[in-house]
């Protein structure tokens, strides 16, 4: 059997050299794939303190060995790099085509290094790779540049990952797009790209992915797939979406409303997924490969033009996919907008300016209780950013990718936002990135969940609420949360790993699933201890570079309104996040010093990592 | 019955104020209408030693008394100011559906007056009107802002003329461009619009045409259409579009090529009606009321991808309108272009970005000749404007219109460009406006026709190769030619004045059967000799407010290259043009000064311009 190898690209673009390399074996069997291999890559290669807009920044795309294959679901790469947003490590993942093209091309990570001394895009036809020139590109959507690039060379099926305006003009939370709908969303990975005058990197690969045990893997395959069938959640994701969530969310009083001030929208149903399945979806969409097709192509209402108020025709369009659960309510319930329509609006034009919307949705509900409550007066804005208003979310959301205006202190991100307009205590979120859509003071297990994770606030590394609402413990307990959340971690990060979306795990497909398929497709006898402890090492990592960037312990906190100021109603009515039992229960299960969470030596050793 | 009134719509951009006044009844009648009228507005009320691009300046709008009406072919209205590109009178004249439009909202004339403090449109709704923000379609391409205005209004109906970004960066050719594809073109009345800070005028009308005698009217009208029916050219401008005219020029030798460094085109057949018609047309398509449709919808050919070469994806159009004759001869012939693929795709772009293509072909055409000469060296240029590059045609007129690199000298016109680099003689043109499609060495009475009209070099005033290639006289020789053509200008002056198409004159429907309809429907008996008296009179109010706007004999020149470089081939070999005898001609017979051509005492009396 031949041995299992990766191949990385490394591109400089102050230079222009693209160059191919063989990934070190220890660090595939140490790492599995994706953001493990990328976080190792960062440890070696890129000094944590850097500011993450200059050129010494490192920009990775990692796939996993599974991504591009026929497990279900096997679309993900993973972008890492030092956050615009958080000057943290990034682990911001995305689906679509991608990141299968790249291992179509026959590459496992790009590593982006320097800076273009134009603007450019990365051209990679299986192993021919070359910089070109990308003037043409600038200041264009992500819609109109992926058009392009395949109508510039004749390829229709080039696969395209790229920046908007908003990566072109550094806003701090600006993403990565890719197949045009699909996002690298979180921590500004996009600004990183911008900041590199890197506009895309365009793909095609017509090679393909080699397989240790095919009988096995296939075997691993279908049973992943009967499994997934037979499991009510694979088609309840394909039917409703994630936005059905929100009805739990809701329920629990969780759904984080007018920027975290009330615990439920009345509004909420206007938002959810069964809303936009009967009045405004065509139909739903899969990535790569999936077997549950969460996405909506979704349309407007007949008061299409309802929003154009102030936005630029360019940016008229009457079509597009989503929103997502997070979207649905960071771009709705957050800034107090019930309107579908006004939402949907939004989200599209965060997908082709290339901006995510949770930090454009929670941005912009910072700025308007600055406004609600004076502090931002009318002539600091061109129109009233009231809470509800559909104008001010659609006209806000394009004036924020071009640094138009206000757009230009939303484009900071709520965190410096706040800072510059003397009220810190607005920023709702942690590491300088904005909290997505659940109230810690509803299911508190989020809150340490929040607090800890490496790339600032996230809801995809432990998710309590499902089993805060199922029974396993109380929602508005500590107990107990801390080690559950660090075995999530620890399980989730694995996953991440393979290359394998995470809702595989929602729709009954836990990483348990993915080991033989791993280790069918790798040749390496990968068992499930082996997975979680590759996950605790990259976590582990991952928290180590964070403590070299000069994050502490204070970087581990919630803001003030969580930890004080109780809901006065519904179902989370009179409760506050107990964050600190939870975090010190939190380091000492992880093995971590009390005083700032370093990893102790004796762990070090454990997984592997003491001569870092 | 009711008397004959017209009524005129005055805007104050600097101060918003929009009123409605009535034109004075002798002007109407003195005038008839467009042309006429609007040059008596700029007589009375603008010093003719403004800066064109200066608050001062005014921008007149004028329909004739015929402009939509029944009558075959009435979408015409004039645009008349102080042109950006000539410093003399404008007369920009066109199709479509504009104009009728203006009429339905019951307004004969629009004059605008000021500058806007910011981007700006002027909304009509019948007798509403009011001054808009713009700021949202700053910037756009003509296509973009028309839909866009209509989709902002609600009104699919919305008739729409404007500006492209070409007239808001003041390319001193820019058009005003209205219902996408029809341009009032030359003289560079679409940067005098930006100066203005007006991005469009959006019309919707909802009234009749008054008609003073129905009857007599409709009697008018069928007959001109039944002549037009029965004329073999009304027929063929439907069938191959005026781009026929190509395989006419070609044969006499009088199709200016490069630069008019030649008087064929080896590649004339790439470009003529029957290869757009059989090779690029979906459609042929007429303006408001015409029975001749004489417009092409075109698409491009298999290999539509190939001159994207440095563009912006947003210019990727692939279907539009054109190329007429005269687009087809200077984007292709004049530069050297044979493919007609990159002279469509010029063409869409002069379309979009509201340019000239007349003055743009002409303006690359000497910037090549400079190339070609070694003036201009590569570090000079984006890429090289070598005779016949498509690539450089497509492109440099997307860097005109936004004034990028030496698109920024293009942008100044063939006259400021050759001066600017030392070789004022590589401008081919009268007044500082370029030449159209026609080679007076080909055709002698066109020296004088170009030399002698007021508003710079031009084809639509006195057009003799059809004269001189049917008997009349003899294409070389310069007899009789001075009257002939004074004759035409006075002619087809007042043509212009009713607001119907010229084409009208060459598909059966001379001056003489539009006297009838334009007596039935202002109830005034006009005679054919009035209408010349109304064309001589026109004329004559041009010409003096060129006069007091520092225009002389001097002014009525031509190259030197056409009076002294013959052709060293083809039917116009050995010929040069003989503009000084039949200069002197025109002047004697006009009744004007021999030294500066001013209108004697004696004319004015006779023309009651006497006391002007």
């Amino acid at each position: 059997m031949a041995g299992w190898t990766g191949k990385l690209l490394r591109v400089n673009l102050t230079t222009g050299k693209c160059a191919s390399e063989p990934i070190p074996d220890a660090w595939l069997r140490e790492y599995v794939g994706g953001r493990g291999l990328a976080a190792r890559y960062l440890f070696e290669e890129l000094d944590p303190t850097v500011d993450p807009l200059s050129p010494e920044n490192k920009l990775i795309f990692a796939t996993g060995p599974l991504t591009g294959t026929s497990v279900p679901s096997s679309a993900r790469y993973m972008v890492v790099t030092k956050g615009a947003l958080t000057n943290a490590i990034t682990t911001s993942n995305s689906g679509g085509a991608w990141g299968p093209e790249l291992r179509f091309a026959g590459y496992d990570l790009v590593l982006i290094e320097g800076r273009a001394p134009k603007p450019s895009y990365l051209f990679v036809y299986d192993d021919h790779a070359e910089v070109r020139d990308a003037t043409r590109y600038w200041g264009c959507g992500v819609f109109e540049t992926e058009d392009g690039l395949r109508r510039e060379t004749g390829l229709p099926n080039l696969r395209i990952a790229g920046i908007g305006p908003a990566g072109e003009n550094l806003v701090r939370f600006a993403c990565i797009m890719n197949d045009k709908h699909r996002a690298a969303g979180r921590s500004g990975v996009g600004a990183v790209m911008g900041s590199k005058n890197l506009k895309a990197i365009a793909v095609r690969g017509t090679q393909g992915i080699p397989i240790a045990d095919p009988e096995s893997f296939l075997r691993a395959v279908w049973q992943l797939r009967r499994q997934m069938n037979e499991n009510p959640s694979c088609h309840a994701f394909g039917e409703l979406g994630t936005a059905a969530t929100i009805d739990m969310t809701q329920a629990w009083g969780g759904l984080p409303t007018r920027n975290f001030q009330q615990g439920q929208f009345e509004h909420y149903a206007n938002l959810n997924g069964n809303s936009i399945r009967d009045t405004r979806m065509y139909r739903n969409k899969a990535c790569f490969g999936c077997t549950i097709a969460c996405g909506r192509v979704t349309y407007l209402g007949d008061a299409w033009n309802k929003f154009l108020v102030n936005t630029h025709p360019r940016n008229w369009r009457v079509a597009g996919e989503g929103p997502e659960y997070e979207n649905a309510w960071a771009l709705g319930a957050d800034t107090g907008v019930g309107d579908l329509d006004a939402v949907l609006k939004a989200n599209w034009l965060c997908n082709d300016l290339g901006m995510d919307p949770i930090s454009m949705g929670s941005t912009l509900a910072a700025a308007m209780e600055l406004y609600e409550k004076g502090v931002l007066a009318d002539d600091q804005v061109e129109l009233p950013l009231r809470f509800g208003s559909g104008d001010a979310l659609v006209r806000m959301v394009e004036a924020t990718a071009y640094r138009e205006g206000f757009g230009h202190e939303l484009a900071e991100g709520a965190k410096r936002m706040g800072e510059k307009f003397g009220h810190p205590e607005v920023f709702m979120g942690v590491k300088g990135q904005e909290f997505p859509a659940y109230d810690p003071r509803g299911f508190q297990g989020m809150g340490v969940a929040y607090a800890t994770c490496n790339r600032g606030a996230c809801h995809l590394r432990a998710w309590t609420p499902g089993a805060e609402t199922s029974g396993v413990f109380p929602p508005h307990t500590t107990e107990g949360k801390a080690p559950w959340v660090i075995n999530e971690q620890n399980r989730s990060t694995a996953h991440d790993n393979t290359g394998i979306c995470l809702f595989v795990a929602f729709a009954g497909g836990p990483i348990e699933s993915l080991v033989p398929c791993t280790a069918a497709a790798t040749g390496v006898p990968f068992t499930i201890e082996d997975f979680v402890k590759i996950g605790e090492r990259t976590w582990n990592l991952e928290r180590l570079w964070n403590l070299n960037a000069g994050l502490s312990r204070a970087d581990d906190n919630l803001p003030k309104r969580l930890l004080e100021e109780p809901h006065t109603s519904g179902p989370s009515k009179g409760v506050v996040v107990r964050l600190e039992p939870m975090l010190n229960d939190y380091y000492a299960s992880r093995g971590w010093s009390s005083d700032e969470g370093r990893p102790s030596p004796e762990k070090l050793a454990e997984l592997g990592l003491a001569n870092l």
